[in-house]
């Protein structure tokens, strides 16, 4: 079954493998009348490219993008945007031995199971190189929300238990352009130390390590969002658990609400005597959305990643002939995958919120008149 | 916009208000041929009932199906099955007072913004008793898939902060009779009591509980799911993320995850002498899914619900004119949800599952001639 | 699979079969504040009636609906509206005899091929009772346009041959009024007439007859219509070939076109000096749509409808049983469907130009920005 | 919104401006292990390539395929096919005079309307060199349907009213063969050297003609199509009316039904004695289709293209100013664009079949049975 494509309106189509001539997305639905050029998607995808620290792989992956379609004079024409990246540092000679087994916590087996046979190399389609698709159309969606003066911003908040000292804190108060510029994508110098200090210990121990990424979205409009099943928490979820290694999904303040009690996790509202007649929360327990539809108030997910997989330790596991055996992964594979996830999970949101934002547009035919009647 | 179809295959789209002449669901794509009747409807939708306990709201809501559609001879036709359940025990005078104001925690205002007005009685479609139409629509799945030999069963696992035992343990260590019988609908009878003292503090303090609902799928099949954006588990999570009050969606490991190791998270993969020639994993730390989609062992995952956002204290909030204002909200509300979310949880994991397990059917080649050549 | 929804945006969910408990509709994705109540949809359910005229089945179907959700106070509330049409007068014992063999030109045979086997009375799901859900939406897609200035109107172009004078007229010189109360639908009293007496000729001779539906919108705005697939003209055909018995599809001068030179066939463009500065077309060969899209003329649609498939003749047919038989059809049928159809390919057209209208709103960045920025 | 995707389990998604960089799709949903190369797709797109005749343009377009992704070791693997055509011969310079004005017959106008500018080079998103994705999934699609035994078989029927002698003939008495080598595509010699001569005055005349193509899909299993809106007669309307230039759509009999009589209209079962106890019809005015489903006859379509609206006539229109103005088109353009279409017509159905076709196997509880339990 087709289940490569994601989003209604906003709609993005994500196809290629690790080693395959190239991998891309078609981005449709994108509004005629945005200024957009290669180097807006480029600097998204410099985000997620491996070689950046020692806690990414040290493959050299230049990831250039091309648009072949859908723009004309420099601006976005309404129709579909096709963009491809070339697969060019790849060696297959590098991962033929893993086509005969199993690797544990990767989608070899799964996918034997579901297609008969898989493309080995370098995981294929279950490749982290998957996410390129998503970073390019990210790029666009994030741009576009961009004019409408909404901004999202993802960052590392954890790494192996190690967290940034106020996870819910005002954005602002965050360091945002230190989570640019470090290895670990933590907003908060100190701490990211610490992580990497962790990272060089898991390292040493052939191990690899997990983490939390959290992304906020600001200047959100109240409204949005399709109950029941359309509701933008909802999407939202299915967006971030889509990425490979997500296992846990968060809004607002996730796990915590099922041991709260009403009175301290309901948020007041209250008249924002700054804000011209505005009604805002008190708090935001709730994480920016109310009966699935956003109130006005900032956006907070967290999603929790698994440790990478590929570690370098001896594991059991089986053979496609039926056979236990014990094997050892060579290669080269990040200890975590979390810093170069931060851009695929600001990505994931803000083609998620873009989409919801167009739905939302047809809700009231006050509105609609306001569009056809002149 | 369009919000209130759920699936592909198996497609649920749900309607109706609190207060409105009913509630209802129409399933469509539910295969031909399986034997079905209201009183398999109704034993789902009992169980959601409210006047179990003294936990749960002591309205009279007598809630019986009359399936319209799709039956015939006593077995599913292939066409839409249409069922209904009426609104009986509403008195819309319970609610006018909310009328003006925003409830804390509750979806008024958003609708509001988004539509230009709502339907405030009894919460309109943001109620629980929306619900309905998704738990008729899982009995159904439920159904379907007990026939391919697949159970899921969903529990409370934890009612702020108290929580059963062993969490992760095998299910049939878990004691789902008393789960189906106490008013907590945990599997542990202690545990149960502990969760219900403290559900009688939180009424004595007119406060309100949250907790954990854990769902379990056994006798899955592996190869279900659809890369990258079809996934099993980012399916569940939407489903699940789209109940009302879920604000964190976990599987197998979940959160823990984040500060997890590969060397402990990875599943090994060995033969099982027990079962002729099938490959099973020696631990389940993935919860099932590998790679998105179904690796054959035992699926399990947790939805997080806040606490009744309805609190019989005093609370903050502004009205429609924009002042603010002190409330205290009268009228009949559950302490606690989660014990008849219980169904719902197993009813959108049921509904997923099946979805998912008919896309399935059409990813390989070999398997399509076998259907089609004779 | 599912296959009883149709529309994105504005998305309609049919249900029901001719002899079961009811008939009726989910639609999902209307705006809030449209004014509307069940008198509105009734008076669209009324015009697709049996027992209006000789031609029509002499049932006394009453088809009174209910609507059951989505309305307050009188208006949509942007939630799902459920309608729900009892079955009233259907008799099963009239249709015993077919369960046993398959009826020349009807569904029998396909359905019990693809379901295993088949609600028999009155057809079940492939019943003309079917169109009643889409009746019922296709009132509100109507009363929705009529609010944006937008006019849908059908009528019975052809019965067995017999036009009217001239089909390509402007609607203002076609007397709707002739068509809304004649026996026909067609809105030529003359040839109303000569159909009438082809009708009675046709039912003599234990025959049925065919006949052409015409559909103009009129005061379409330009701009509606998503290329390459989702093209207005692409749904309309859709919309209208899944309607029972048609079996072609026209737009503009349709089949004409085949046969026809560009000189002719083109379109010139003109301003319209008495509408301010507007572009206009001085012929419409293209009915409405160029390139998928709304040119802002009059969309002019036809269909084809077969001959009613239930005759008096005897005719040759097989059993299921497999064996060839001869039989010779009971009961009550229309010696044509087509007058009783008009409303539905009215229906069907409104629905499908109100979704595409409400997709086109979010083509635009610069609209887009007009929505969300105050 | 987005509208370059069309199907469900088998999904494309295609994308390109005449003069943009390249044009492309990506096919979603292709089951694993179909054995599949390039020279496959090519063949197909080297049957829509102009240069082939002097009815065709004289570009010199390559239109060579590059596959990016989905196939490993000469098998698809049922993850997304991404396949690419550059543009090459494209020379802006010869259309920057229609970036001013609004060429009648063309969507300049439209596409300006919907998103306030267009891409002019070469009509852009609604070239016809748009279908080269559609082609290239089709070659997908047909290789898939014959594994199963199926073929679909376009040819032309007539050009400008000039038709082949029998058009409802069996497929076996057409010349497919040379259909497939001479200029138009006609499957009669004589009717070809016909037309041919009718082109040639058409060109003369500085005019353009339109014409018939028919589809046929041979062995076609029965019980493909899902009531009431995913009909099988539905989607092919869809399809083949979402190719540019298509005004009217015909199954079986078609247009003709509207005259016919029951009696002589409905096609009679009948057991065949050759084939071991298989249902069969004596005639198949249906054109393989009752209610919406496949009967296991023979598929019979037919789509109506509309003559070239590029001629070289002088022609009234409008600019950008709004000025009314006499233009004369240059350029190269084909006098009709029907030979051409051809295969596209194969592949549109083809697609469309196979989506269906894929749909079809999750309607029986019993072959899902069979299907998952060992």
């Amino acid at each position: 079954m087709a289940g490569s494509t994601f989003g209604n309106l906003f709609k993005i189509t994500t196809w290629g493998e690790s080693h395959g001539p190239g991998i891309g997305v078609v981005v449709d639905g994108c509004p005629a009348g945005l200024a957009l050029n290669e180097a807006d998607i480029q600097s998204f995808l410099d985000r997620r490219k491996p070689g950046v620290s020692r806690y990414a792989t040290q493959r050299n992956e230049s990831d250039s993008v091309e648009i072949l379609s859908g723009i004309f004079e420099g601006k976005t024409t309404g129709t579909p945007l096709s963009m491809l990246v070339r697969n060019t540092s790849q060696k297959s000679s590098d991962y033929s031995e893993i086509a005969s087994y199993y690797r544990p916590g990767h989608a070899d087996y799964t996918f034997d199971e579901k297609y008969g046979f898989r493309d080995y190399r370098g995981g294929g389609r279950s490749s982290g190189r998957e996410t390129i698709g998503r970073v390019a159309a990210g790029a666009i969606a994030a741009k576009l929300l961009a004019e409408l003066g909404i901004t999202v911003t993802a960052y590392t908040q954890a790494i192996g238990g190690i967290e940034i000292p106020d996870p819910q804190c005002p954005l602002e108060l965050l360091d945002i352009n230190e989570a640019r510029n470090n290895p670990t994508g933590m907003p908060d110098k100190e701490t990211s130390l610490k992580a990497e200090a962790y990272l060089k210990q898991c390292m040493e121990n052939l191990d690899s390590a997990g983490g939390i990424i959290a992304c906020r979205v600001s200047n959100m409009p109240a409204g949005v969002g399709e109950p029941v099943f359309e509701k933008l928490d909802a999407n939202l979820a299915k967006a971030i658990m889509s990425i490979g290694a997500v296992k846990a999904f968060e809004i607002g303040d996730g796990v915590k609400v099922s041991s709260a009690n009403g009175s301290s996790n309901n948020d007041s509202f209250r008249m924002n005597d700054n804000v011209n007649h505005k009604i805002t929360k008190t708090t935001n327990h709730a994480g920016g959305i109310l009966g699935g539809i956003s109130d006005g108030s900032e956006i907070i997910l967290r999603a929790h990643f698994k440790p990478t997989p590929s570690i370098f330790q001896k594991q059991d596991t089986v053979n496609r002939d039926g056979e236990n055996i014990t094997v050892q992964i060579k290669g080269r594979h990040d200890p975590i995958i979390v810093p170069r996830a931060v851009v695929v999970v600001e990505s994931m949101t803000a083609i998620t919120v873009l989409d919801l934002l167009l739905q939302n547009m047809t809700s009231r035919i006050d509105k609609i008149k306001q569009f056809y009647i002149k």
